[in-house]
């Protein structure tokens, strides 16, 4: 709880109408999509870097935590208030400063909706290729602090290879900034920029971002090849790669995912593939026929014809997540990653899972660089199969770090999987983050809970 | 000076023929690019990574210098033993331990020369963009401690952009492991492995690295451009920029240079753009014909029509650095960047510098990412003009920061640019970096003496 003085101190700061104590706010902003809620004392609505310098100082002095927030929509807790204090909202500081086409950067503020800054760029012939699933509701600010992905990372890379510079407010206040403004190249000190890229918001507040951007591609081609069965699906990614190229696109769904979509554009059971290839008109073109050429084998295969089927493609591809909930309420969505050459073996081994659990398996995702969103599909209102649900999950983790994986490749640590941290890191590298963090922020006030295992208090 | 238990206890884990204290060798290992002399006293070649450990321990405990070192060519200093103290060279840790032609990845010991790894991959039809200039001797841990660049950087980006993880021995001595071996997405946990690209040898101790491959181009396309003026020339590469071509290469030089070069393939005057560009053929058709139709103004243009052009005009590029010695026997050499629309400011204020400084400066490097090669060249034994070099590295500095570029691009701090991180960046992010150092390394014994300005004995 923040004493009188406290929420005196941060209305003086943010003035009356930044900052709310309403019961209604601490619920709104209680969540996130892992659908437990943690409600704040309070949320504050920053205008301007000194606004989240004045709160971040009085909190290291005061001591009371304070949690930024994007769009809320990660999956792993990352904004949750987990033991209350401030939640830190950044509607109020959500421009694009700057779109500079001669030198293919951007300065924007960390309240942005990617979406709306891409159609911004696109509209300017540019492009700004990170795009998480959430990407039109999500922020760049919490883009950034969760180093989202999405399909087009297999050719284009992550949020963290767009990021030039950072202006940050550290945990004891201090404003600084990281990095490059309209520079892609810098060695000067520590990369401190890509430090705070993915730390979860727990390094640092970033006030203001300033991106890379690359020419918009002139052309696109989208396809989608269905497969007797997965592992043709994964033979078939091999053998693209294996042609050297580099699709923008390399989604796979699987059979579960298919038969729970119904009848749609992309078909049913066995495996889909919806890949794209970008570039120059003439390098899209030889792409596509040397991929249509290695899919002669495949069930079905078609170049979409126009905008619309691309657009009816991607739509059920959106779909995947909300149309899951057919086969049960509640879905352990995690998102493993293993080196692309060991899908083979990771699916069966979900398979081994899913029966010794007895749980439905779901997986779709990234199949071009190994990053796949297996979903667990249980219902929580039941104890066993909710437990089971919980050590498939275990299961899967210690699955993907034994293929050579990761426990999480865009979706963070946050509270989900900080129980599960260990299994990927040693305690000696686990240690070194402590130490950053402790070095960085000695009252633990930024964020606090999130990605080292600590006991929390329950939900409330 | 070390102590005769040191000594004993440096034999027993390394083995005696690992160690030496031989002056001819203490000398050989004192000197880097920087041509300033710092005598180590012994100098140590492991084998593995637990013989790196056993050294950081005991120089934890018995604090004492440890300089990692990887083939000495760096231009700031980074691998000198300003404090004394024992220099670790890596030759004997220098085997590709895997290519991965199937997930695109690779595994290599730091003392692996980066030019005899490029060989390997690309026999393999497979491609490590990185190239700094010093490829042919320069080491890949060398490379990863100065996030070394090169001429692809503006399409490929920088070392940073190609290492997916690390083992590294921390300045205390534990062995601990950092991103991942063949994945491209993590999230899980800070990103150490970033935290140590560009550390310059501070943080941590690379044993050994996980890259990132690509498939090599199909195709490749080396033009020359010669312009009358050097304002012309960065207009041109504003135009192809500007007409959606990222050519792999975008190498400027200038009229200082060129006239120094004498009669070469690239001729004489004006200053010359050397354009690469790389893909499938088709797409290098395209972006060949665009670039030539853009610089139809040029007062020369060619299309290297072999390979042996191509060498010829590489080697030409490649000569500039011993070539300017008969301008002035001592090259201030300084890799600053600008973003790309303010070259034509940054090149007048140079000139401007030139003159106030009375001194001859020449220009060359990266116009494509604005990170261009400003040489000052003095003679170092006349008192007068040497001084007046200096000022001149300090206006260019300066100048660089105040265009909103940085004093470094890929060469790093180390002991040379060290008196200037300040100029670049604010005491409190020069404190957050020192806290990170601090923080693992609380002896202070890995190159001390880097990066931030600390009163360094003189050369011995």
């Amino acid at each position: 709880m923040l004493g009188a003085a406290v929420k005196k101190e941060l209305v003086r700061i943010l003035g009356n109408e930044n900052v709310s104590f309403l019961r209604e706010d601490l619920i709104a902003y209680s969540y996130d999509a892992t659908a437990v809620a943690y409600p704040p004392d309070c949320v504050v609505f920053p205008s301007n870097a000194e606004e989240v310098s004045g709160v971040l100082k009085l909190a290291a002095r005061e001591v009371f935590p304070v949690v930024p927030r994007g769009a809320g929509t990660g999956f792993t807790g990352g904004s949750l208030a987990v033991r209350a204090g401030v939640v830190m909202s950044f509607e109020r500081m959500a421009g694009i400063k700057e779109i500079d086409a001669s030198n293919l950067t951007a300065e924007v503020e960390p309240g942005v909706i990617t979406g709306d800054f891409q159609d911004e760029v696109e509209a300017m012939g540019l492009f700004y290729p990170p795009d998480p699933t959430s990407v039109k509701v999500s922020t760049i600010g919490g883009n950034i602090a969760e180093c989202a992905g999405g399909p087009r990372a297999i050719k284009y890379g992550v949020t963290r290879d767009y990021v030039l510079g950072l202006e940050v407010v550290l945990p004891t206040g201090e404003l600084v900034f990281t990095g490059g403004k309209k520079t892609l190249k810098g060695v000067a000190g520590y990369d401190l920029t890509r430090l705070i890229v993915g730390s979860e918001g727990t390094l640092g507040v970033v006030t203001k971002a300033h991106l890379k951007l690359l020419p918009l591609p002139q052309a696109k081609k989208t396809m989608l090849a269905r497969f007797s069965d997965i592992e043709t699906a994964f033979a078939a990614v091999e053998a693209i790669i294996g042609e050297k190229v580099i699709p923008s696109t390399l989604e796979i769904i699987d059979d579960v995912t298919l038969d729970c979509m119904g009848e749609t554009v992309i078909g049913r059971g066995g495996a889909a593939l919806i890949i794209e290839v970008d570039g120059w008109r003439e390098a899209v073109e030889k792409e596509g026929s040397i991929i249509r050429g290695l899919l002669s084998g495949a069930m079905e295969f078609r170049i979409a014809a126009d905008k619309n089927e691309v657009k009816d493609i991607w739509n059920v591809r959106r779909s995947i997540s909300p149309a899951l909930s057919k086969i049960k309420p509640t879905k352990l969505n995690e998102d493993v990653v293993v080196p692309r050459g060991a899908l083979v073996s990771f699916i069966k081994g979900v398979r081994d899972i899913s029966k010794k659990r007895a749980v439905i398996i779901a997986c779709f995702g990234h199949a071009g660089d190994g990053n796949i969103h297996v979903n667990v599909m249980v219902d929580k209102n039941d104890p066993v199969e909710f437990r089971n649900g919980t050590l498939a999950v275990e299961d899967i983790f210690s699955l993907a770090v034994g293929l050579g994986g990761t426990i999480s490749g865009e979706h963070g640590v946050g509270i989900t999987k900080a129980p599960y941290l260990g299994m990927e890191l040693s305690a000696d590298t686990i240690a070194v983050m402590k130490k950053i963090k402790d070095a960085l922020d000695p009252a633990g006030i930024l964020n606090p809970g999130k990605i080292f295992r600590e006991s929390s208090p329950a939900p409330g």
